[in-house]
């Protein structure tokens, strides 16, 4: 029901000419849709000041463009995460600032960089082939408005690397942490820290590790509690849950 | 190297019994272990403030028993997750304020019931046969010193349900949400707060719910960005990681 | 928003104590639940005609008997699936009725048996052992109105037996097929047919049948275009849609 | 044995030139099949009223060809899934008036479009991605005789979107579900409507979605019970099965 | 339709109190199994000369005796397979020379010893804990008429107690191979012997033996090629196969 | 040890140049590989007269062209499977009477065509999709001395075309049945006939056929005795059984 | 063929009561295991130096009872594994000395306690539920001869204990790593020592460990070099492993 | 902590400047990896004496280029693992001795050829699809000092193949064992030799074979016990393991 057709029908009520009883009975069966309930979603995306996110993949690039361009004119800040070289090129020609991250397929805006979240985010990876996937997390993150702290390259296989970075680790209000293979990186690190750790399992491996079902599964039974997980090579979205808690 | 030994090694340094160089090749090659990680490690714990924690499942009623005595020297809160009632029976011995919750299986002693959170953490289940696992974490985030909002029985096949309960979603900081079967909860609830949500698929079902794989996989599917998951019926992990969020 | 507090608001605007601007305010705000949409649900589950139906698996025999002593209050059908014997006895209490299917664990208060649906189901299964699963769906749908014709024992391996009872299967309206193993008879129904057939795979089988995993994937393969497939072993929910379209 | 074979033998019989025992051997020891059940075969499809449906995945452009060719010289409506673009150019040489729809890879040719369904299908999607599984289904749904009403983008992430089309999806008579990822919309919409919902799992997702299996396991492990599901990615069976409901 | 009615139709043609087109409009429409396909199928059991065989789990003891009592009737030998020890003493009362065999839990009654095959059966298992399955072969094999030959203990780590016994597989004109674990042996079996090898895996093993499944993908890959697989545990599949080719 | 080499051994005892004791100590701790057990396996190979078999697949062009050489020089017949065209040319280039069988990618010299079968080897196959695998078979078969029948496009779905071939398949002496999907085949044909079938799943299918997985465990479960299962897609082994079979 | 067979053959030979030629053909056709090579293995065993071990699954106690009775007879070392008490007790009247392990369930008679290993076998166990399939590593490795050091409840969640035992690590020839949930404890301690690792997944856990799969497939994954892997709980296996490792 | 670090603090000790319990202070709350502990990793490498080894997946030419580069400058031994045509051209420019192996896809510059390893490593092969892995086991056993013997083809189908070779097997401290589809050989071999196997399971095969997943759990289900198994495909870490135990 549109503002309008509400506003008739308190009219009517007031003016008589519609009665209390089949004004409650018309409410009652209007189709509540039209209540604006998209309103009151999009205010819940305002509230968490999220720059408009794109899904490249499955996407054409004219479509992709098109999307972006209409949410260029309401937003300083767009993410296309999982895209193509040419699209890239299509969203470069509406926005110059626009950036390309080859390694993790992301094209990125950030016209509005100012800081929303308390303190940082450390994005920390297991070994080199998984910084595809934290890649996609730092970018997520930083245009989402957080600061974010690196640390590349500590396998639990050499944990003396992790330790050397303790404290940029315990600088961190949230930790995303990446691996592929065995995944275990997250428990190491989960029982280092005394903040949540958001658990990325990446498909980097072979064999055994099937695609990442591996480190998955691995992640699942970390046995330090402050560890939760999200999908494979899920980048994107450990960056949205941290960015979440970092704003609180 | 205790506080003792390395006292005595400056010392020596200090006294001119021990030069500098021999010491700075004494301190290199001494285990590290001895410089204490073990009490940074115990601050960490402090810092927490968490209550201890016993894992009942695959250990003796003595076993319980004697650990937990040991716990309770130190600290007023404790829990055990997975127990027996005859785990229950010999803590009550040690304090008769030991509660037992049987759906879930866990014992508790509350003696600290200061609240630590920031605001509410809701718990969400989908089915009555889900409560077990949201009580462990209804129980254990309590016990942590967190507010708790309950809302049972609203899963998405009457979503009616769950949008009547919308304003005890939104008054919580962080969300866990407890689903077996399709595990298809967190996303719609995850699509109606603007807080991180900690999912736990269950094992609740039968044929192919493959004792809570297919709710695992949904869950870490799920459309909603601000979702992350924990094992299966690991309500005690997702207060865990609900508690470190409802603290920052 | 009730009844009662949505009439007062009117009664204010009629009475001009609120005007307009602040009654659409008040209405575009309100959490939508209040509008009533518990009682559209409940519509919802009286145009449905079906009784009420309850999972025993997971509840006492005290909980089973509750809420079936509140069902019977309002409805002269009842059923009760995956029961055991001791809740039978405690439904029999309340209504002398009851009948108990021991092989289906189903409870059943048949009181109102008149038929709703626009023709027969048949009910199909290929062994023995799949009868549990077959009685389920057969008791589920006599109780929501269905006649229901029954033909058993005609797995694949006799293809003859099947074919024998073609006249059965082309009175029915919807075919609802059980197997187990290698799960081929629904492809086989659905290719004698020209009507929808609900294949429920049954965890009948050993070693390779994996619990019924075998049969499912069969099922969901099926060569035969008007096959769908339900959860294994759930014979109520394939009777549930076979009743659904039976009464279209 | 064709009519004509069977007319002479009985003739042989009347006019004395074959007695009643080689007869009876010969009627004994004939193959069945001669009996015409081919013929009823053939009765079964002529009385679905189905258009004659290609697969064209496995099949070269020549036989899709040919095979085109000699259904459409009976059948005024052709369909042809899972087609490429260069079968597509062979069947618009055979038939002016075919259309392709490179999204779902079907090739439809709709001479005939006398609507033969009772009331609308409803075809319902989740994401944009999986609209290439939901167009299979329409385009199969309108070529065999049904209207078609679809509600795209919906997912259970977004529920007010689909509590939008609520009106839609209640003007159906039974429901297509199409949802990748979790698979939980199929849960959603079947507590929202009264009818028959079929459920597609399609293979869109990364990561644990594992190729359409979560949505799959999902699915059936639904919690409302009007749901059942076909394979994978089956937008043609989805759409074979409803327009079998929606003739009844 | 038995013989008695088509008689009589054929005699009503002869006799023109039926016409021509009446009869085979009666014909036409007469269900075919009337025409003696039941017949057919009991010669087929009569012709393979196969013993009537009982699955008992799933059954009742009750159940097994009934079947078990009406079976003896017509045939001097009986087996009853995944029997129980109650089943055991019922069938015993039935026939006293009944025997029960407690590992592979079968029960025989073997009155007709006459051999149907041509050679010798050679029953191979790998471990001690295999011999419960192939026991469950030897005893079908010998009921159903063939010599049997066990080979047993010949695991593929210790390959010489295999070749000690080459003579003895050579001596067979089919082998049946049950091995659990890695299910290694019908590879190097069927590389020592020049006849078909029908493997049985066991669910012997633990870990990632997985109930069987480990030996069954073994031996679905085997290399040697005169081997095919049955299902896991499954030593009377094996031994109604290899009887079918030892009568060949 | 060669045959020189034991004869001079022997010469030695003979000759009183070598005593007993140490000739017993020499034959004992000989390399009994020595001893001739190759050629006692080449005697194998040629008493089952099979013709030499080259596995295409992960060979490059001049391999399989210079065993194949090395092959036709004692053998008139040859088999290279799983093949590519460009190694067809290379073999046709040896022998100008080689075959291609694009469909099944096998390479076939048939110089002998003497059958050695006892009767005739029967393929049958589900869909038309599945032929590449039956042909795999039917051209081995018929290389290894077999008459071959087929019986094409028979699923299970219109069950009456398996029926019209019934003479087909009871003139064989085993039977090789080919199916993707489900797999429901072999069941259906091996309730037909009365002796040992072969089945072999195809990779045929999409979605939840995981590439013949369904099809392999559907014919492992199957209700149908007188299955035996050999691994997806391999219709060569199939043949290799079936050939066994038909020569006893 | 016995050493008095063949003697008598060779002293024919010598005689000339055999003539070469019929000698060469002889020892040609004997069944090579004749020659002994039962007795090769035997040797193989005593090389070995190990003790009998006996596999309590899946055996009578009266069988275990005759194996270790007569196996005492000529070694004064046993081991039963996955043994139960009453096992126990008839080993025990065997010899008083006999030990029982309940929480590996072995039995170990240990006469001879001389040590054959080189230097000392490492066991490390990630949490206390892993010390049973630990403790029957250190059972197997002590009553085979190796000086064991354990270093037990070293989780990589709490990283420092595993460091604080780092020379205990270091002290040992080759280590075995027992460790349930995620199994990341041999990645860690690979990192960290410079000889062999065997690592031991245990089905500790819970959910989606899925009985001691996630740990092997991190096993499997380590991203340490210097890992191996045995079955899931087989502390037995990797004791022999590492016994054999120790003592070259 | 730098050296220099640690002497100044010292200095200021002896000196006076800083007194004794606020060094011990400032050495206890000092990150540790100051303490060098890289260095101790650097020693554990050089202590390894294990070439530098770069993963070659994943990396581009140029980055493998630049890592080769820097390796080269401090040692005379280098391996590139899973390498591309284009990465060898690239370390071919730095070292003109470095070597290409197209099969196993690995680059090495053998710069330094002195042997450490005690005694041979066997790399024994089932099937010539498997040497792809053998030869990646090869080349860096080698590599790494040890004297290699190589046993290809000797699948546990022609048994004999691999009994002729016993005496090569026989001469190794340690074998590595390779192969796909049953992945059986390591039992065969296992049971024939006394020192440890680490069994490669390889991804040769199809269908069943799950790319090497079969021959991964056979591996793992080996009945004999010397056996120990590293990743599908990972001749690399076969080798490396074998080399630390060939260097005891």
């Amino acid at each position: 029901m549109s503002d309008r057709r509400l506003r008739e029908l308190l009219e009517g009520v007031r003016d008589g000419s519609c009665d209390v009883d089949s004004a409650v009975g018309r409410l009652r069966h209007m189709p509540f849709e039209d209540l604006g309930f998209a309103k009151v979603d999009h205010h819940r995306e305002l509230r968490h000041g999220m720059p408009e996110v794109v899904l490249g993949q499955g996407k054409t690039v004219a479509e992709v463009r098109a999307i972006s361009a209409k949410l260029l004119e309401r937003s300083p800040n767009l993410l296309v995460t999982r895209a193509t070289e040419a699209m890239f090129q299509a969203v470069q020609e509406l926005d110059g600032h626009a950036e390309f991250f080859p390694r993790s397929r992301a094209i990125r805006v950030w016209g509005d960089r100012q800081e929303r979240g308390k303190a940082k985010i450390a994005v920390v990876c297991a070994g080199t082939s998984d910084i595809a996937v934290a890649e996609e997390a730092v970018v997520t993150a930083e245009v989402m408005g957080n600061a974010v702290e690196t640390v590349y390259d500590v396998g639990v296989a050499g944990i003396h690397r992790l330790l050397h970075r303790l404290d940029r680790l315990n600088s961190a209000r949230v930790v995303i942490c990446c691996a592929g293979m065995e995944g275990a990186l997250p428990s190491a690190v989960g029982g280092l820290v005394s903040v949540p750790v958001i658990a990325v399992p990446t498909s980097v491996g072979y064999g055994a590790s099937f695609n990442g079902l591996s480190a998955l599964l691995g992640m699942l039974n970390s046995c330090s509690s402050n560890v939760s997980v999200v999908n494979i090579d899920n980048g994107f979205g450990a960056a949205y849950v941290a960015t979440l808690i970092n704003r609180l």
